[in-house]
């Protein structure tokens, strides 16, 4: 009898996964053009920390954005109406996006006027945590009413990221989420990751994350002049 | 040229699935048992609104819970810890539950002795509505953080469910999320879904939440005794 033959599909799209995310990265290089990946479950706030972020690095930093969602252009049309430039990806159905679907979404952004590009990955603590999109930087949003046992069950989304941002503290008041707890949860997962405790509403916190968000991106493309 | 052989991966998967959960639901009506599937994205609250609903009809229903997580046991260890028949499963990766999987933890559990039994689906709105579980009723909860805008998002997970629980109301003072915007959204998506607005923290709304549910089990089960 023959031996079967196997064909690992998952192992497959992985491999080409990360030869595309690998080429992106080379052109970002090439292009001076930082990218940055958030991901985070849905309802985080993404898109308002996106914005804000945005806002507070104004003149030092020229920020693109790709959104990503299964149907709607919601996100994208907040941003494009505050004058940044974004492009919405709909993924039709997938929980997550990839290297390519990535690549598709820079060709539509100058990035010869651009420092940097943030990605808004598909709101889902599962799936994006498994595809590299490309990017520099991994990045996660943990808003605090979630709760602090997400780490136990959402463990490579938090291995995977170079920074946490701890969304909603106001909320802390409403809430027993253990800050402490969660934190050591989290850094015995990933013991290099930064940990910023902000709130896209209020704008606390946003100083040392932007800090550390502009020093990355100089530290990728230099002073890039249009 | 031969044709192109085309393998429709995901229809297959998709067919092979509904036919499992299909011959759940005869065993299901064989044993007298209501079988409820909870989605939400991760933090919503699914396992204190269990443990609430639970308490709420302790006497009048026999409820056990089957957990799914990608890794780690500690909805169903709260659970147990409550006196409550709960099996947890491991997903180990998968970001859904598919009939196989829950038939899985049905048999992990005694039915003869149960008139209803719970499953909390894994933390995700996307994957999850795609696969029938073999569920009688499908729930979702939406909590007020993560915003009135999910249903332009996430439609088909709305779409799917027979009730949505808008849980964590006690958060409103808090949050400009707009209750009769999200209700419109969402019964333009799905007009004949039920919507209770609850805190699983206070218990407020859990009266005309546990009574559907409660109306919903007898239905199906009738005046089942062990």
């Amino acid at each position: 009898m023959d031996p079967v033959r196997l064909i690992r599909i998952k192992e497959d799209i992985h491999a080409d996964n990360n030869a595309v995310a690998e080429a992106l990265r080379r052109r970002l290089s090439d292009t001076k053009t930082f990218l940055l990946n958030i991901m985070s479950a849905p309802g985080s706030g993404k898109t308002s920390t996106i914005l804000r972020t945005i806002e507070a690095l104004r003149g030092q930093l020229r920020i693109g954005v790709i959104e990503a969602d299964i149907e709607s252009a919601v996100d994208a049309e907040r941003l494009v109406a505050q004058g940044i430039a974004a492009v919405q990806l709909n993924t039709g159905g997938f929980c997550h996006l990839d290297a390519s679907m990535v690549s598709r979404g820079l060709e539509a952004l100058d990035l010869n006027n651009l420092d940097a590009v943030i990605i808004e990955n598909v709101g889902n603590l599962v799936c994006p945590a498994e595809f590299d999109t490309g990017a520099i930087r991994n990045a996660m949003i943990l808003s605090v009413p979630e709760g602090d046992d997400k780490p136990l069950k959402y463990p490579l989304m938090f291995s995977v990221c170079n920074v946490l941002l701890v969304n909603k503290i106001d909320y802390l008041t409403l809430s027993d989420f253990d800050l402490a707890a969660m934190r050591e949860r989290v850094l015995r997962l990933n013991p290099a990751i930064e940990i910023f405790a902000v709130s896209a509403r209020t704008g606390q916190g946003f100083d040392a994350w932007t800090e550390w968000l502009h020093r990355e991106v100089r530290a990728f493309t230099g002073e890039k002049r249009a």
